[in-house]
């Protein structure tokens, strides 16, 4: 392997981190302790390096990692990186042979911060690349689950001394189940290196450049709010994404059960949206999202909820009454709307009885107006239609 | 290490199975599906060495395994060689060692066969001890937990493809609490093979020749049968075991939850204890019994409940309404009844606020008749003594 890596400077943690929480979708968790966490390192002289993807050889040993859990937990049990570290160490001892790299399983959120911290102690680069180009809640959302590769084994590493590995699993769902529920056994919330990878598997199957992706959108957001212009718009037309709503969260039904956040927001329309409602279903990260009682969006379109003002992302264990929002839609990766990427993160994955049609393709623009019905190509919405206020 | 093992003739299977039912103190689960796969491997030409633990180097490396999960299941998904030898060889890979011997977390029931299939595919001997002399539920109830010795790693296989290593664990409890989680999620039943042991660990601190004994209580009551003696009466007298009840089962209420069967059945009494009821709570095995609402027994006592004419042992999943049974009590092992061993299976252990006052020594014979209020001593159970008829 012929490392040909460039250093991630220390102003760029900031625009990873707004950037990471935007695509996080809702989840991922809040990178705000995550980015202390790197701040810190950088201060000590660490340093974490950055590879193109293309840079990693066939046979290169990739880790990837991430912190699993509820988000809300992660508000009060921080990020530590000696765990991320040792879940990766785990792995390695397991295997008999080191990593030469370390890449993310979702850049959205925290989990954008986990390899950096693995990278900053350990000592290999961060490949600019991810599973999921968002954060999704399971296992078999990654764009490895996608492609059908191995779903073991796995690390597993928490606050205490407790670490487990799950050496097979009988398919992804299975590697789901396992792992959650030792997540939750341990307090909901766990370092874990996933199966790990080679650098062709990475090249052919993961999303590529998201850690760019994410830096990039951060900082037009920064640089935005430090002209006083508008981050949203600024996020809307570096991504070309979509504004599906603007109004203000009046109602947030939430609770954390089974390892995961759950629950459901309502929106109340505002300005263009005035007389309008929102509503939008969490399982740790924004699912599917309902005008006036019909869907407007679903997974795997990355739906974003975004502070009006600031810009900052706002996430499902941080929704709460009165906040000014503005809902976007960012294009999901291409892997995830093909037929076989809809069975493992199209709305159906989630429980919905809803086919997906991407808003950019203005498959769930309402065509009657605000109060219309919505698309009738959806079916199968009932008992959700009573949402509306 | 220099084995000296002795062949286990087949003739010994069905005398092993009767009494490793009766040591099971209700629980470990009915031996009988593990017999039919002994009896068929021998078939095959299998064999099984039992070595005396005194035969075992020092440095000699011991699996220690069992079925983990909620007997009532084990009823329906039968016990399988194949999956109690792949715990064993995953605990290979993980520790990069192969096994010199094999013995069983717990001679009580079914699981005094485990070794046995082990040893039968893996051709390695089968050390005559355990870690309970009986069975207990959990893994802090083995004697290796009440000799601090580590509790981790432990490696789980189930019947589909799924396999997790405990590398570590915090403490006993988490073991048991991180290992139980898993065992649940794949169907309340596994095959483990817990922490490997040193030969010098295993004489220090294993539960020595209960092989031998369950062999020989076993051969007690078969030869009783034959003779037509009464095989409870005979057991008593090999064991110098205390009868305690003579009744019909009147009711049972059970559950299986959270990986283990609970619940509570009374027994109406017969002959001498005509007029009184004996109430026996379990968490897969007995562990307390009551006399007209006062405490009568309590682990670490080895309670039995013996179908009163073929001396056949009656599980915790197997009792039902009309068996006419005796209760008896057998002598707890030394080690369990000092206060180290008794923090882990004494009464308080599994939720009791008693004292353990072994049969033995007379401490819970009720000194008022059997309508007593029971040994003051006790106090404390308070909420219980509403149970009399």
């Amino acid at each position: 392997m012929k490392p040909d890596p460039r250093p991630i400077g220390e102003d760029e943690l900031e625009p990873l981190a707004t950037g990471a929480w935007i695509l996080g979708a809702g989840g991922g968790g809040d990178p705000y302790h995550a980015l202390l966490n790197l701040k810190q390192l950088y201060a000590e002289g660490r340093q974490v390096f950055l590879l193109d993807p293309e840079e990693l050889v066939d046979d290169a040993l990739v880790a990837v990692v991430s912190t699993m859990g509820a988000p809300l937990v992660g508000e009060e049990r921080l990020t530590d990186p000696r765990m991320a570290a040792l879940a990766v160490e785990m792995m390695e001892e397991h295997l008999g042979r080191p990593f030469d790299a370390v890449m993310s399983l979702e850049i959205g959120g925290a989990n954008a911060f986990q390899p950096l911290m693995v990278a900053a102690l350990r000592g290999i680069p961060v490949v600019d690349a991810d599973t999921m180009g968002r954060a999704y809640p399971e296992a078999q959302h990654s764009s490895f689950a996608i492609g059908d590769l191995r779903p073991y084994p796995l690390t597993l590493a928490d606050v205490r001394e407790n670490a487990v590995v799950v050496s097979r699993a009988a398919s992804w769902k299975w590697m789901e189940r396992i792992s959650r529920k030792v997540c939750t056994e341990v307090g909901s919330i766990a370092a874990t290196c996933k199966a790990p990878r080679t650098g062709l598997e990475v090249k052919k199957w993961g999303i590529l450049r998201t850690v760019s992706q994410a830096i990039r959108i951060g900082r037009t957001v920064l640089e935005a709010r430090a002209r006083k212009a508008d981050p949203v718009a600024a996020v809307l037309e570096l991504e070309d994404g979509r504004l599906l709503f603007r109004g203000k969260v009046v109602d947030v039904d939430r609770r954390a059960t089974g390892g995961f956040l759950r629950g459901s927001a309502r929106i109340e329309g505002l300005d263009e949206n005035r007389g309008s409602s929102f509503q939008l279903d969490f399982q740790n990260e924004f699912t599917v999202g309902w005008i006036d009682g019909a869907p407007r969006v679903t997974v795997p379109d990355i739906i974003c909820v975004m502070d009006s003002i600031s810009g900052e992302a706002i996430g499902t264990e941080t929704l709460r009454y009165g906040q000014r929002v503005r809902v976007l839609a960012l294009r999901a990766p291409a892997l995830q709307t093909t037929p076989k990427g809809l069975e493992h993160v199209g709305p159906r994955a989630f429980g919905y009885d809803l086919d997906f049609r991407s808003v950019f393709e203005g498959g769930n623009v309402p065509s009657e107006g605000p109060s219309g019905a919505g698309s009738p190509a959806y079916g199968g919405a009932s008992g959700r239609e009573g949402e509306a206020p």
